[in-house]
């Protein structure tokens, strides 16, 4: 190895370090993730972190094509690191669709990356766990993507939290009828005018969209459409605007009343939210996003909707899909927020060597406590007592376990409890394996 | 989104996709080397994969550099995505000096990147599970280093495997005592010529370093020791050459004595490997890696080594460590090659619709028995029988839950076995969380 000291230590802007207790709740989301994905019946998948660019180019957006790492490899290919796991997961279902039976359930737990201008809270790279139902139109398929979801944050989130459902011929059904508009690209444009409406209010958005060309009375008929939060009320308006029998609009209360059946429904609320476009993307059916009560200016922390042309730019297959997303750095950065810390995953026992003469004891007792499953942080550096009890107080260790020469003559260990001083000396093994019992 | 239907959905060469076993597979992998790592007391931190390219470079050796996916970001910053995890880990322990307490156990697993030629079985992205002690130079650490390395393994490997262990000083004492050799530039050729060894044979290193000079019985002499198979004849050799105080020798057979008491012997072999080197990189004291006796060509599937000056390039601290990485994906390919499938994870039922009248009663159902850990692969998409029950065959699903209306009006499943078709009619609920039970 060449030493050079002249290289600077440093992160590059927009990235982070997770520090281990950062790194442990974001551990204990993504095996909550791995579990629900378990007891749902979604099957992991993996794809590389680098594709084609024109395999990820042009399918989220132009915003997010002007974000994307895209560099020249050692082969002269035009590569990029994946924005999200959607797109590679298209090319993922084209190129490997012999191997797999339709529907297909997946679960993907994975990093991408944005080059976003860094904000608080967002960086350039962060984890997200996808679920997609592929190869089926239903309503059923919507709502399980949605309830997985839910079933994880209800797990990890201390707080209530709030599932914000639409569906995208709703929102477009409203602007056709309420706006009288049937041009596409005024549509968009209403589109992004309306997907502010959280950011920059209803006044603004108003004068958005009648500065399109639209008149004042249908734009403000609108937005008090949109904006109505009386459930009754909405639907009554709804019905009105767009009719009993629209399909979309079936679609999304056969969604909200199954889905309000089958959650928590003290931490889980499930809110119709006309206004909701989760972007220009790919989505064509029903979107949802979700915020947490707690943390009213927090955003979304995961979102999703129905895709029904994903692979087509593939050429290869007609597949429609819906999935959803958990962001998990930003659940996790919400967790923090809320003061949450990491569960505690076993008794955690320092084993202090007090005497180097008892080293290779402490390895065999080290090794005979973790067959029980106990978490044991032996000391590795030949030190003084009261460092070894001061680290394993910055451990946060339960115990502090001590063989000297003695224990070591006698085959057993001493044993203090931290958060008392309470003591017991020459405990035999075979009782250390239950170290609740002994104290109690 | 902009339908196109001219993109070819490819992978990129060198890169893969990893398939639903194959995906379940690594996720227990992954899952075994967290679930040890609390049981080590070992603390998980993450990195970014993108680090400043004077960060990465020039600290794995001029191989490793050439391989590095290198290039200018959106703010023209000369940036790389990491090679291994341990030179990123070297620049946050610089950079977060401070929130760390030493001697400081890490566990980290991720994905790396290298632009090597692809070969069977050798990609261009895989992970790794890396263990590190920091911020100690003592033998424990190094114990301790290897010995969670071998929990992991016979955890999750059917078959046994060989760690071959060397100290670095032994060989270049071999090298500078046999060969009378006291130049550091002639040692750095020897030890190419030796790390080719398993390769290319005895008779061609030797070749290799009497071309470089040295008296050809010296040679001889070096290589005979070095592969000297008999643990009692090498050791004596060792001691011959190097003297019995040899501080690398000593620690080499003290790290041997103890990792033998606590590892599993059936499983798990413990070699001395004087020729092991572990290329030029960073390493300073002991090295090792492991191989898998059932696979004798199949190479290691983890390594590492002791190295005393790592952080040193950053110019702030000087810091000891020791650290050890499994290839996880080389371990997963060698579980394939050994026939090794995914445990199962929990009873698994199908929950197939008989009658779409009754869709709202099954998600009611399959919400009730996951919250009993069972893993309910609900039927999404309206579909005959017939259709319903292959699709749970082809899911692997060993039983399948029917509900139609009748069940739905009596509020209860019928259930069928699928190893043999035994089938249970109008289950209650209440008695289906226990499934076992019911078909015993």
């Amino acid at each position: 190895m060449s030493t050079k000291n002249n290289v600077e230590a440093r992160k590059l802007k927009g990235f982070r370090d997770f520090l281990p207790k950062q790194a442990k709740l974001r551990l204990q989301i993504i095996s909550e993730v791995n579990r629900q994905a378990v007891i749902f019946g979604f099957t992991p998948v993996q794809t590389p972190s680098l594709e084609y660019a024109d395999v990820l180019l042009g399918s989220g957006g132009q915003e997010t094509d002007k974000e994307v790492y895209r560099f020249s490899d050692h082969g002269k290919r035009d590569v990029a690191l994946r924005f999200d796991l959607t797109v590679p997961f298209a090319r993922f279902i084209t190129e490997n669709f012999n191997e797999l039976k339709m529907p297909f359930k997946r679960v993907q737990v994975g990093e991408v990356w944005r080059g976003e201008k860094p904000q608080k809270g967002r960086y350039r790279q962060f984890c997200q766990a996808d679920f997609d139902i592929v190869g089926v139109d239903s309503y059923a398929a919507d709502i399980e993507v949605i309830q997985i979801l839910a079933a994880c944050i209800e797990q990890l989130l201390p707080s209530s939290f709030t599932i914000s459902l639409n569906d995208r011929s709703v929102l477009t059904g409203l602007i056709e009828n309420i706006l009288k508009n049937d041009s596409k690209e005024l549509e968009n444009k209403v589109l992004i005018a309306i997907d502010k409406l959280d950011k920059i209010g209803e006044n603004k958005v108003s004068k958005m969209i009648t500065d399109l060309g639209f008149k004042e009375p249908n734009v403000l008929s609108l937005l008090e459409t949109l904006t109505t939060s009386d459930p009754k009320t909405l639907k009554e308006k709804l019905v009105t605007h767009l009719g009993e029998t629209h399909p979309g609009l079936e679609k999304l209360y056969n969604i909200y009343r199954t889905l309000n059946e089958v959650t928590n429904p003290e931490k889980c609320h499930i809110k119709i939210s006309p206004s909701t476009a989760r972007g220009l993307g790919y989505y064509t059916g029903v979107v949802f996003e979700t915020t947490i009560d707690a943390l009213p200016g927090f955003g979304s922390i995961a979102s999703g909707g129905r895709y029904n042309d994903l692979v087509a730019r593939f050429g290869k297959h007609d597949l429609s899909g819906v999935g959803g997303s958990i962001g998990v750095d930003r659940l996790l950065a919400a967790l923090e927020e809320l003061k949450v810390t990491p569960a505690k995953e076993s008794t955690s026992v320092y084993l202090a060597v007090v005497d180097e003469a008892a080293r290779d004891y402490a390895f065999k007792l080290a090794n005979e406590l973790r067959q029980y499953g106990i978490s044991i942080h032996l000391n590795v550096k030949p030190s003084k007592l009261a460092q070894q009890f001061k680290h394993a107080d910055h451990l946060g260790c339960e115990y502090v376990a001590m063989v000297g020469e003695e224990e070591f003559n006698k085959g057993t260990l001493s044993i203090k409890r931290m958060k008392d001083g309470e003591e017991k000396h020459h405990i035999e093994l075979a009782e250390a394996k239950n170290l609740q019992k002994i104290f109690s």
